[in-house]
């Protein structure tokens, strides 16, 4: 049984992470789609908004499961016995800090494997930041977040 | 099930290699470590060289096999119904290669995915290339290669 | 007749910012130089000023607008019926979010073109973000910036 | 009248070739592609190949001419007193090596100007070398090339 | 005599750092670690605390020196009649940032140099920011601080 | 006694070459540059004409040696007695390459360090095969390298 741990801000949810969160669950048994807690950052949703969005946007792929956690990813990874982490990437930047995470939760948590999938390519360009500077300067954001997300943002910024 | 192959030329296997086998194998319900056979290209060793020392080196490792194969990956990732490629990733610039040929993959074969497992810190500078270079230029191979390839190796250089 | 728009923040215009200008105008049958005005950042100097550092720097080269806008550039370009970007790229860390924002401009509004030029060689280290911290801590930046721009740093720091 | 040399090699002309010359011709007054003629490097392809197939995919695209040059870019610009180089970025490694031949080039020519357009999301992972591989190992390049270049590539390899 | 500066936040100092600085110890007559106090970036520590742990950790290293400064970098040096810069490399991230450095302070002051060392293989996806968010999270950070380091952090966060 | 090794291949001496030696030379007590004999590759030049021109260019530069080698840099630096390593970057591929090395050469020979310096701006964009390139191609290499060496390309090329 192999459990991943796809872990993420999500604040919202796009296209590029839905097409990371589909693909992985073809390859792994389970997939564990966990917004990270983080109290120093505000974001746009609160924690129990992303969830509803990721619910209502890949809620229904099988073995698919969506969560939250606190703390350190490789302690929430052991509570949940994953033994892997799923990170999408984009971009060289992206690569960078991944490769420092993933050696530092490899250090702290050594059973604990990360592997790294690219978004498809009409996604790539797609990041929540992205997302909500379009939609805040009132430019469409239909081809980047899936329908429930879109209006979801309208609400939050027409509020 | 899932299978997932590591395709390269292990020309020869290094410990970066055996580092990501193990890995993998932990990961995935089967790994198949395949030799690509690229008539165009000669490398130190022969097909039937570098299986061997695959064979020695992780051979035993449970649920590795090693093979070889001739023409594009994607179809033999078809013949061996493996829908998962695993690719090491050590820095940027293989980072783009990598990314290019995952996307170039993906068009030829939509079901296949791959993802990317980061080599070993203590891994992450040995290449085949570089394990070659110093073996002939006489230097020490002890921490780069698994000492079943550092005989070979002595074998062919001293010839 | 190709309108391009050269959009940033120009706060304030560094040697580098004219320089990519300058060349531009060479180019293209128009350049608007648009200061790009974004509530939620406070620059060191606010729009108005911004605006009058770039007159006096590049207003008088042939064919340069100096503006500022509001919202999307996308839409701005539209209301300017421009179809061109214009983008200088200094180093690897540029490229990457600048070929992001290129690709989702180009989602946006795919008749608008996004064309990237290298700053100059002795001009490419140099950013505003650095100007104003050199300025601040008492550094010479008259390598770095028009005479006019030098004189505001002056004026707004002894401020 | 700007007018802009597009040069490459085009061996074979690709889908992400054709896309920067479609846009390019929407932003400069004419385009001329023109194949590198280097006597040290052979192709698959010869120099009035590249050009017939060029030709049949872009020739008649309103403003777009395709030549072929030798000797350094700065002279053949002269000789066509085209004052701008277009050059396509898809990737990091790219962006490289480009923009040291952005340098060199403005060192021997410096009115000559160099613009730098991204390839299209769909295109960015192609490049001749990977089709005429993909080509080579009997897989499917009808994404990757238009269909006059499949016949080509086709007639060549089976040949 | 060669006396060379690494200057740096060290909030607080790492593995990584001491790795550096012992190094740079056997290259250059003298070394001193200087931490660069900025009244706009507040730290965890504050710069008595800083120093307090860079003595505690590498003040008895041969040649070694531990201060603070105030403003632009050149003109501390110039103060300290050091000629050389020493700064640590881990990643491609970092060499971009380092390169427009040294060039700015190349210009600033061209008879200081920068050099540049790569961090230790063990150590080179360690930073003070990942080690204090790591801290606060409840992880280990005993492979990443020395033991000093190691307290003083637990002192602060369970404050 | 900080002795330290530039090693290359100087097919031919570039003037980002030259800029590196001068200042490393202000740095350290003493810099050997070594022409690196590598017998499977042939250059322009052969070893001495490299070593003859490196003479020319640099022999008169206070503390410069130049010399050759055969092997490994980490068996000639033994001999040497030296313990740097001093390396030029240039861009980010230059730097991965390096970094690799670098951490080869530290597993070989762990009390050589290697120090890395960064080519001054207007020579950043230099290197042995772009220069051999223009040359070739009847381009003017005046700002590209020493006048003896612009002598040696006119007298290799016309031969």
């Amino acid at each position: 049984m192999s459990k991943a741990i796809y872990p993420g801000s999500f604040d919202p949810v796009t296209n590029g992470h839905v097409n990371i969160i589909e693909r992985a669950a073809r390859i792994f048994d389970g997939v564990v789609v966990a917004v990270a807690t983080n109290s120093q950052k505000t974001g746009m949703f609160d924690v129990g908004e992303r969830m509803e969005m990721l619910k209502a946007c890949v809620g229904s792929v099988p073995g698919v499961e969506v969560d939250s956690f606190e703390g350190l990813l490789v302690d929430y990874a052991r509570r949940r016995e994953a033994t892997i982490v799923i990170r999408g990437l984009r971009a060289v930047s992206d690569f960078e800090y991944e490769f420092q995470m993933a050696h530092m939760n490899h250090q702290l948590h050594p059973m604990l494997e990360t592997v790294f999938m690219v978004t498809g390519t009409t996604e790539f360009y797609i990041s929540s930041q992205l997302v909500k500077e379009v939609a805040r300067l009132g430019g469409s954001v239909d081809e980047l977040v899936p329908a429930f997300v879109r209006a979801e943002l309208k609400r939050k910024i027409d509020g």
